[in-house]
This record gives structure tokens, C-alpha cells and sequence, in this order.
């Protein structure tokens, strides 16, 4: 028998992958529980709105992002500097099994969430800045560490994070947009520019 | 007596502005006729669907963001890096307007909608794919212009530019999720950072 916990979990994947592969509005309860496999009671007995289930599918891709993706890019078995350009890789080649998959370039499901719902959901809009701001920490981390050790002049380890971050969001727009994993490639070359001060006159 | 341009214009500003607020699918027909004062036999009279307005509405966009804004920015009244800076403080005092008159940072309305709509209607992606190219043109020439004048180290222009773009886009999307307008002017600061050869060991 189905416990409750997974026919939860199964409403949360749903919702997750419609949405990701189109958008939040396109896609609407009814069509979560036919994906899942569930009557609309049981799917509001787990949630009182879709917003709410958005909510908590941001909470697991929080979890999923922190230790699938940020984790092991910035695990330190190779040295900091290198971890930079592992993350821009990681976006790359996760990019390209989704394009292989479906033809279609998803890009960042918390950016493209805050793009479109933003300015519409303030609960939305403060779970994804919350998770922005924490993704940044291990890139600052990271940035200090290679400071320490000599491989980057001084710079501001918490702004060059986020100008890191930020660059990471934009080239995954810019990708989807093209529908094309090597630009997250070309251009994920540049990121690490991003923390050298630039000598302009 | 009102002519049909103007009729057609009001539809397009409407689908403009509430599109630029909220949503491509948040926003329907019907509140675009009411926002507009058409009916909606005027409407369809006009444009086919919601996504052929979408494609008119991005057309005037392009034309708008080429004159007033990449024209403006990269004119050749100042020295050309400080062309780039003069972009970037543009985004900045736009969004900065928009969040004084509503409360809410809007971000980039091609970004936005590139984010929501890619994976669902090719015709509007590829537009907006366009339009970034084109964005890139005059970033690539001012980079050009500055290496000539010895005021950049050899770069690639044509790379630089796509990543200083996607750059502007990525700071555009996390201003948009912080709902914070200074984000652009902190981050834009690095902007010039990614056409500068990165020295790291």
C-alpha cells in the first residue's frame, strides 16, 4: 500500500518537472494530479493551493541544488580556483542531458520562477532570493580560500560571489533563449574574469 | 475620430504594460481589450491571437530598446569603455523609475518573457533570440573600438560582448528576485571585469 509520504512526493515531482518544462501558470492542478495519479481531494489534502506545492517543490530543488550541485562543484578535492569553472561545467552538462532528453533547454528553475512570478507572488519571490543568497556562499567561500592561498589577488569575496552567481543566471537565460547548451560553455569561460579587478584606463 | 493605428497601438501598449507587470499568461485577451477600451471583435480584427500581439509588442520593444537605450548608451559622445558603464547605469536608473512608480522591479521584458515562454512557442523565442544578437552588435563594436584605441588589452570582442550581455541579463533577473535596484548598480561595476584577460594560476 501507498504510504502518504509518497503520494506527496509523487504530487511535488509532478509539479516539478510540468513546470519546469514549461511554466508555473501553464501548468494547473488538475493536470499535476493526472500526472501523479491522484484525485484533486487527496492533492488538496497535501496542499491548500498550487502555490503552496510551488512552494514546497522549491524547498526539495533548495535541497537538491545545495547538495547536488553546489556541493560537489565546490567540494574541495581540486584546488578553488578550479571549483569556479567545475560549477560553470556542471550547469553545462546538466543543460545538455535535459536539451538531449527533450530538445528543449529548461535553463534555471528558480530563475525562471522568479522571472515570471516575481513581481506576482511575494512568498515565491522571497524563496528564491533566499536560496540566490545562498547559493552564493560557497562561491565567497570558495574565492577566499584561493585568496589564501595565492591564486587570486585581493578582491571582495562576497561581491564577486554574487557577480558570479549573477553571470551563472545570465548565460542560462541566454541559453534557453538560444535553445543551446554550448553557449553555457563559450560563455561560462569568462566567469572567472568576473573577480579579476579590471585594469581599464 | 480615432484612426485604426491608434486602435492597434493601444492594444499593443496594454498587452505591453500588463505583460511587463505580470505575465505573458497571466495576462488574457479580455483584460487587454478592457485595458485598451476595445472590443474584442476590434482585437481579432487586428491580431490573429494573444501570441501574434506578442510578436508586434516584442517588434516596437526591439526598436525601442535599439534607439533608445543600446543607441543611447553605446553613443560615441564619451570614450568607448566608459560606454559600457554608461549601459549598465542605464538598466540601472530604468529599473529604478519602475520600482519608484510601482513598488516592483520588473526587470528585462525580453529576459522575462525569453525565461517563461522558450520552451513553449518557438516564433517568440527565436524573436527574442534575435533581439539578444543583436543587442551584442553594438557592445562587440565599442570593445572593438577601445582596443584600437589601446584602451583594452587584445580580447575577442564578439565573445566579450555576449558575455557582458548576458551578464546585464543576469543581474537584471537577480535585481528582479530581490526586488532591489541597487543590486544593478553594485554588480554593474563588474561588468567591465569580463572583457579583461583573467591572470590565475
Amino acid at each position: 500500500m501507498e504510504s502518504v509520504t509518497d503520494t506527496r512526493q509523487r504530487i511535488i515531482n509532478s509539479a516539478r518537472d510540468l513546470m519546469f518544462a514549461r511554466s508555473y501558470s501553464e501548468v494547473g492542478v488538475q493536470e499535476i494530479c493526472r500526472d501523479a495519479g491522484v484525485q484533486k481531494g487527496s492533492f488538496y489534502h497535501f496542499f491548500p493551493s498550487k502555490r503552496d506545492l510551488t512552494l514546497a517543490v522549491l524547498d526539495q530543488l533548495d535541497t537538491y541544488f545545495r547538495n547536488e550541485v553546489l556541493g560537489k562543484a565546490f567540494a574541495k578535492d581540486i584546488p578553488p580556483v578550479q571549483r569556479i569553472s567545475r560549477f560553470f561545467e556542471m550547469l553545462y552538462s546538466g543543460q545538455s542531458a535535459i536539451k538531449a532528453e527533450s530538445g528543449q533547454l529548461y535553463g534555471c528553475p528558480f530563475g525562471n520562477l522568479a522571472c515570471e512570478m516575481s513581481t506576482q507572488d511575494e512568498a515565491i519571490r522571497k524563496k528564491i532570493d533566499h536560496f540566490f543568497q545562498a547559493a552564493e556562499q560557497p562561491i565567497a567561500e570558495t574565492l577566499t580560500e584561493a585568496m589564501e592561498q595565492g591564486d587570486l589577488p585581493a578582491i571582495d569575496p562576497v561581491a564577486s560571489a554574487r557577480a558570479i552567481f549573477a553571470y551563472a543566471e545570465g548565460i542560462m537565460l541566454v541559453a534557453k533563449t538560444r535553445n543551446d547548451p554550448k553557449v553555457l560553455r563559450e560563455l561560462g569561460n569568462h566567469a572567472l574574469q568576473l573577480v579579476i579587478p579590471a585594469t581599464v584606463s
